[in-house]
């Protein structure tokens, strides 16, 4: 009653955007209402676009410009299709591109097996997947879902799934992070990190 | 260059957002761009009309519905003229019609005085506070500016402003918070809550 309708309605909205609860969701609305009109219609016509304008790759499936027939990197003449790398959202692309120490292509699954949540592998593009791979031309799949239970458990499926076309399979290395504190690793990290112990001589 | 350009000014105007840095921007625009298109158009048609459909009410410089003279709080019968409750923000009017323990009027000032941003007395509503207490049916003004120095010091200025007026000036309590932990408390709340602590009788 006492917070005016379009007011509560931006509240609303951006209580359901993901880590938003309803104080940040009020205190993001009433910026924008103190704030100058600019911020508030930037944001009104970026998102008006962001559908109508991107468009995901029919190749990788990674979010793309709408009116390419393929993404820059699935397009790019310098980069290798014998390796690809699955990942489980276009943001883990960005993630990857952004240590620039990665030339070869990309396979978006859009998520990760998930049962609790209904999340069966027809739900994920594995299928899409396997026909890249039975295609031909890539020699080894690098498993890049997450470091979790259930990336882990996709990454598996995926396993059983491409074993038949003998392809080389790897999964990112686990174990301490650059500029971590040995002291403060979970014990499943250190775990992984004796498992995986290196020879310094190597 | 690899993130499509519709995407990147999403995120671009995302990070403008208090409190919202370029990681949680891309990632509630990636949860956008997954998500139902839904609540992408909802947002932007609730940003649209956050500016067109709301408006200041004249006297106690809330957010109102546009169309209204004066907001619900100035307008309703049942309301205390004589007691003038002075805010920064309309967020905290809504923190204390929450509480229900109010019943007089409102002022939003507007801001707090921050000589290092560069606010003063002209920048916020003070001279419309002064105006309201002068036209005479106004008894008690609290001055409700959040516990801080910023708040405190405009508490003092607003003070000195009101004191020609013979109106009484309070400030609300400073003490424990409901539900708080002596042992953590720090040591500004602590002091403040021995210089006014209260007979058990009263």
């Amino acid at each position: 009653m006492l917070i005016p309708e379009p007011v509560q309605r931006l509240i609303d909205a951006f209580a359901r955007l993901p880590g938003v609860g309803p104080k940040t969701a009020a205190r993001l609305t009433f910026y924008l209402l103190r704030g100058g009109e600019d911020l508030a219609l930037e944001l009104a016509n970026a998102l008006q676009e962001l559908k109508t304008n991107t468009a995901t790759c029919p190749q990788c499936f990674n979010i793309t410009s709408a009116g390419r027939s393929l993404c820059e990197v699935c397009a790019h003449p310098q980069r290798d299709p014998t390796l690809l790398c699955v990942v489980e959202e276009p943001l883990d692309v960005l993630a990857l591109e952004r240590t620039g120490g990665f030339q070869g292509l990309y396979h978006v699954l859009d998520g990760a097996l998930n049962p609790i949540e209904g999340i069966g592998p027809d739900d994920l593009r594995i299928r899409e997947l396997t026909a890249r791979v039975q295609a031909g031309s890539v020699q080894e799949v690098i498993l890049a879902t997450n470091p979790s239970i259930e990336g882990d458990a996709t990454a598996m499926y995926i396993q059983q799934q491409l074993a038949p076309f003998g392809v080389r399979l790897t999964r990112l290395a686990r174990g301490l992070p650059a500029g971590g504190d040995l002291e403060y690793a979970d014990q499943n990290t250190l775990l992984r990190a004796l498992a995986g112990r290196q020879n310094l001589g190597d």
